[in-house]
């Protein structure tokens, strides 16, 4: 994998994002790491599943690179966000950013994933004990059990 | 490796303190991760190394992830800071915590780090092209050249 940005169906390493962004000018790696909860208000999950609108997600996740480069000096970032059927404890999204001091590293990568929730097309379909519901916006402000994205739109892991 | 606070002389990997804090109940985990930087003011850095009062260190480390445990509810935590010679880009230290929801995590993770520097028993000499010079607490404001810890204190990689 080439990229700095991308989706993935598979399992995801956080040595698969730690390893793009460590290099000699940086001194601090901030990693965040989003995994799959059991239990929301004592709602108990069996599993979950991501859509994405892959190509326009990447595009996404790069723009997020671009803003952190912008924002914090000589700051690099790796994005991962995996799609598909994920189980209890496993990894959804995997961020890195390296800085040279640790005080952009920090910043940055909180402002990754508060980025990717805002903004980012992916959705998750919660698998309950009760039922389903897809969650809308990454936000979980918006439900879209009546505007799921159409399916041209959305790559199934 | 059975504890979530040691000292080691051998490489860190992320994925050790990682592997230590998911858990079901967790959604979150925020890592931090310094590494060996090359420039520091202009000045290149060849290789560091550091020395640690071993069992003080490790007792101070769990400290951390009670205070931790304390103040972050559902909060886990696990540390682990190499000795001896580093090179640029070795990993000295990675922290990793994880929580139910992702504020949290980099509260918890952020503090984890300026507590280490703050109170760990770790001294660093750092081996630049034209000399070398320990340096005193791990904040970089103190120079131990004419205080250092005794060699009863210290042990070394």
């Amino acid at each position: 994998m080439d990229k700095n940005f991308w989706i993935t169906t598979e399992p995801i390493r956080i040595e698969q994002v730690y390893k793009k962004v460590v290099r000699p000018q940086a001194g601090a790696v901030s990693t965040f790491i989003g995994t799959v909860r059991e239990f929301t208000k004592g709602k108990r999950t069996l599993y979950l599943q991501y859509q994405a609108y892959v190509p326009m997600a990447e595009k996404k996740l790069e723009q997020i690179g671009r803003e952190i480069a912008a924002k914090w000096e000589n700051a690099e970032t790796a994005i991962v966000h995996r799609i598909g059927r994920l189980e209890i404890s496993d990894i959804a999204v995997a961020i890195a950013v390296s800085t040279p001091h640790r005080n952009d590293a920090f910043e940055a990568s909180r402002y990754a994933i508060e980025r990717i929730k805002e903004m980012v097309p992916i959705w998750k379909k919660e698998h309950w004990e009760d039922g389903t519901k897809w969650i809308g916006d990454q936000k979980e402000q918006v439900s879209y059990a009546k505007r799921l994205p159409s399916k041209e739109q959305m790559e199934n892991g």
